[in-house]
């Protein structure tokens, strides 16, 4: 390990440094998140991006007196290196290890737990305006990224927090446009000036040298790039911030420490509601992930010299998602794929290019996604929006007010649907099945299987009525027996048909269920499986074979109360069912593992189903 | 009936008429409205705003080619007037008359359903590129109000629909800012220059002329009036929305009606997104509306003559709700009460004039509201969030993340739970229990009475830890046995304990449940009653003693699937519960009608239970 990070266990620490040794610890840094992420996995390009910044902050400003609220919060890793927990850093996103995210449980450092996009500008405004009501001490300082200034949270932050009559601190952490040379300098130039108080009323006689600035930097090269322009061209020029309420200042080079340093002592001062536009680089220091932020943001474990990924690529339900959506829109023509800022993660990459017309990436922006899908389905368009299950949560109302009661055809492709791992409690798609079950109308599909996934989403689009949601896990599919033989209908059967027990389950679950049903077998407990593929509404087969057991257990790959295994008792016991039934599903958040040491720790791997069922069958 | 109107079967009619006509049928349609709304209740103020610019827009465009999306939908009386239903217009807001929104069940010509803020440009937009890609014709027309722009979600739409290649309409109708004759003046001369395609060019021109126009009018007096300020400031100088890639073109007189005419048919000829931003006055037409639009904006049946309402007022849950909250506040300086721009509705006027720092109004900002709060909370203030059931909906993800995870106290005081009556199904709050129902560790309290509410909404903020939804009906609280002697704990019973059949049920439901079972009782059905007021979770010995039943019939005004009672059943039978359990809950969308009316036909009131019962217990 380095040395000068190794005597770092407060921020307190950084204050003894001189401006060499803070970027010699700058360098360490980079070395040990490089370092860590190439083992461990996790968000490489936003966390380089943003080591100058942190460190920055925590020379400045002295928490947890004063709080730093990061956004989504995946560029958290130098806050949690300088902030006490550089010993458990490489234990980062492993089980019992630290979080990828900000998490209030894990440390008095850690302000605000995030994990979704533009929330960071409302918790600030809570934390400042209760520290302003209670008399406690301290500087609020929101991190946004100019991806989550696409939401529409942020500007209902902004527009609330502008009001506020004390200093407020937003940094923009904008790590999308490179400042030239010459607008470098006249960058340097007003960050000296404007951010001291004492040279604010001169302000004006700057304005004219301000209007040279640039505001918008590089080719517009795709349609996520146009959103974040957009909104770019929105925000960057002093205007809006301004009408906000915000004084403005900037842009700075993000990079620029000493200038960093002098720009947060001077934001500090000012009483008043102010927002920092610092310009970064994504994966500042490792030339892979400079190249390719993208490819960069989110990683599995990789080689450090090549840059290449350890686990070979292949198959996954986004790819195969993916492809199967191209095949569908190649014939049809009414088909449309909506993805709000995950075309890569949701496997929309070849459909954008072969049918950029009919592709729309909304910006980090679900609401707007829902709603804009249910337009375009009103007019007998068939709009597939690709999303991850924790990020469609933000949609809820959309789903029921724009999609459900217009009664349209807007398909859903839930994706990372159930146990994410190692991104944690935040990420978990474990809300999906119970909350979509509340709303009327909707049919859910939950395959297990590539095949599966192709006929569901098949049947979604031309064969089921109203809306519907395919949900499919992360990752590839999961064992599959050689003797399975699918129905590709709402529910298959596994096993011995005259067995007295039942274990009845969905998505990929069914897997584990099948370990577990051998070695069950084995020690004489016979048991069948009931798999549902089509999850609401519940078929009348499915629940007329479990009322014809003994013994029922359901276990879950999702929150148990509310969720589908509730339905499946209540229409099991409305069969005069006599027998016995357990359920099994999700109680609470589920924190950052594998995903298969979640299901472990949540009894719903094989194992877990064998001791379950066994511990009742005795009793 | 008046003469003009009795001859407008659809909008083509009005290209028949000339401007005299045109506005001696805007005086009919007042008429119209002001008599349906004073015997029907409804919507007033803002549907008297904006007879003109519908009128123009009706003869402007020719739906349903063109599709106008009227945002929220509480505009859309005149809209409904002219599209066929001027018959059917006084049984708007009636059981199995019109709805009091556009449907698009109802009518062709309703082109979007709306009841909640801030869809109308993402929905349009939708509707613009589904046009584009299947070649349909017709233009595509969003009217939004001032305030439906605090919301996020309006950005959302904007910042996407802005890239967009061909005509797209915006019109921004904006109640609150009043033109003085000098900006009239500059207004009119630059709706005619610069509505007409051919005098784009020259628009530079006219720009000295623009920085003349003040922006903001009229003296800054609440919170809610400084949020839309906020916005106004940012949004109503070209510069936003030019900037978001719309052209921008007003303020335009939207009573001046042969002005909006000559605007809107110039707006169609341009090949670009553009803005109309459009000056009209709430209540327009009708003294008491426009002295006092707040008051006026939605009423339940009034005097004409005197404006006065035919109901007597009198106490309410919300009002209950916020003088307990205004005596609690007074010996505990934590307390802060926050709302989305639904201060009076949630009876938090008071509270909002006695403790001015601690009350916030965020503006239609749900999601911002919910954050915000646990923000708050965070600081170990004790924020309260009113809101309605329905409005929640859009808190779903933020309760999940930035209240449920955070593990802090925020209480959300949950108005209008429950069937809301004639506002019809965008209203009803019939989703809450079943969405916070799948949150871990959040507490639900339901109560019937008010009294009920005070000690649930004290035990929410000092005995429950963390996170606590108190929900409440709308309106008074309900019929109450003399002998029902309440405990103030998680779960009553009520009524003979030897009974062998139980009712479970929460919240207003209590009262016909006992109307229920006195009727039974004389019919020699005895029957006992579980009354929950904690409906998460649920207390163990409310399940103890409906298990001891041999018969246990739920009764739910919510959700049936993923709601409290199948959470209920499976508890239930987990106990080793041998006898027959039915649940009655709602199963789908519930039109507009009286409460009463909704809970009839649902099954839920006294004659429905009655009937449910001794049906089943004749079997």
């Amino acid at each position: 390990m380095s040395k000068l990070l190794d005597h770092i266990d407060s921020p307190d620490d950084l204050k003894k440094l001189n401006l060499a040794q803070l970027q010699q610890l700058c360098s360490e840094i980079r070395s040990a998140i490089i370092h860590t992420v190439s083992k461990n996995g996790g968000h490489l390009a936003s966390n380089l991006g943003c080591v100058e910044l942190t460190v920055a902050l925590r020379r400045v400003f002295s928490s947890p007196d004063d709080a730093i609220v990061w956004d989504v919060g995946h560029q958290s890793y130098t806050h949690k290196l300088l902030t006490g927990r550089r010993k458990q850093f490489p234990t980062i996103r492993c089980k019992g290890g630290l979080s990828g995210f900000p998490n209030r449980q894990e440390s008095k450092w850690d302000t605000f737990t995030a994990g979704h996009s533009s929330t960071s500008i409302s918790a600030a405004f809570g934390i400042a305006e209760a520290k302003a009501l209670s008399g406690k001490p301290g500087h609020v300082i929101a991190v946004i990224g100019d991806g989550a200034l696409t939401g529409g949270m942020a500007y209902e932050g902004l527009n609330n927090a502008g009001r506020f009559g004390k200093n407020f601190i937003v940094i923009l952490n904008d790590n999308k446009m490179s400042i030239s040379r010459s607008v470098g300098a006249i960058a340097r130039y007003l960050a000296q000036i404007r951010t001291k108080p004492a040279y604010l009323r001169a302000k004006s006689h700057v304005e004219d040298a301000l209007q040279h600035i640039p505001v918008i930097g590089g080719p517009v090269c795709d349609s996520i790039t146009v959103a974040k322009t957009m909104v770019r061209s929105v925000l960057y020029n002093s205007t809006f911030f301004e009408d906000m309420g915000f004084n403005y200042y900037g842009p700075f080079d993000g990079h620029n420490l000493p200038q960093m340093i002098e720009v947060l002592e001077n934001a500090g001062q000012i009483d008043h509601p102010i927002l920092l536009h610092v310009v970064t680089k994504k994966g500042r220091g490792y030339s892979y992930a400079e190249e390719n932020p993208d490819t960069y943001h989110g990683v599995s474990s990789f080689n450090i010299l090549t840059g290449k990924p350890n686990a070979k690529g292949g198959d996954n339900f986004s790819s195969v998602f993916g492809s199967t959506l191209c095949s569908l829109a190649e014939k049809d023509s009414r088909i449309c794929a909506i993805t709000a800022s995950m075309k890569t993660g949701t496997g929309l990459e070849t459909f954008s290019r072969r049918f950029p017309k009919r592709f729309f990436d909304t910006g980090i922006a679900e609401e707007h996604a829902v709603t804009f899908s249910g337009g375009l389905a009103s007019q007998g368009m068939l709009p597939v929006f690709a999303v991850y299950s924790t990020f469609l949560q933000r949609g809820y109302d959309q789903i029921i007010h724009d999609v459900a009661i217009q009664k349209v055809k807007v398909v859903f492709g839930v994706d990372r649907a159930g146990i994410v791992g190692e991104d944690g409690e935040t990420h978990q798609g474990i809300f999906d099945a119970a909350f979509l079950n509340t709303i009327p109308g909707i049919t859910i599909f939950s395959p297990c299987y590539y095949d599966e996934l192709i006929t569901d989403l098949h049947r979604a689009l031309y064969e089921v009525p109203g809306a519907v949601a395919v949900r499919y896990p992360r990752g590839a599919e999961p064992f599959r027996p050689a003797d399975f033989l699918r129905t590709g209908r709402d529910y298959d059967r596994y096993g011995p048909a005259d067995a007295s027990c039942a274990i009845v389950t969905y998505g990929r679950l069914f897997a584990n269920a099948c370990r577990a049903q051998q070695a069950l077998q084995e020690k004489g407990i016979p048991v069948e499986i009931i798999k549902l593929n089509c999850i609401k509404p519940i078929a009348d087969g499915a629940v007329q074979a479990a009322a014809d057991k003994q013994t029922v257990f359901f276990f879950e790959e999702g929150m148990q109360q509310g969720g589908i295994g509730e339905h499946f008792l209540y229409l099991l016991f409305s069969k005069q069912f006599c027998g016995h039934a357990y359920l099994h599903g999700i109680q609470d958040f589920v924190p950052h593992a594998t995903a298969a040491q979640c299901l472990q720790s949540l009894g719903l791997d094989a194992d877990g189903m064998i001791q379950t069922i066994t511990t009742e069958c005795k009793n």
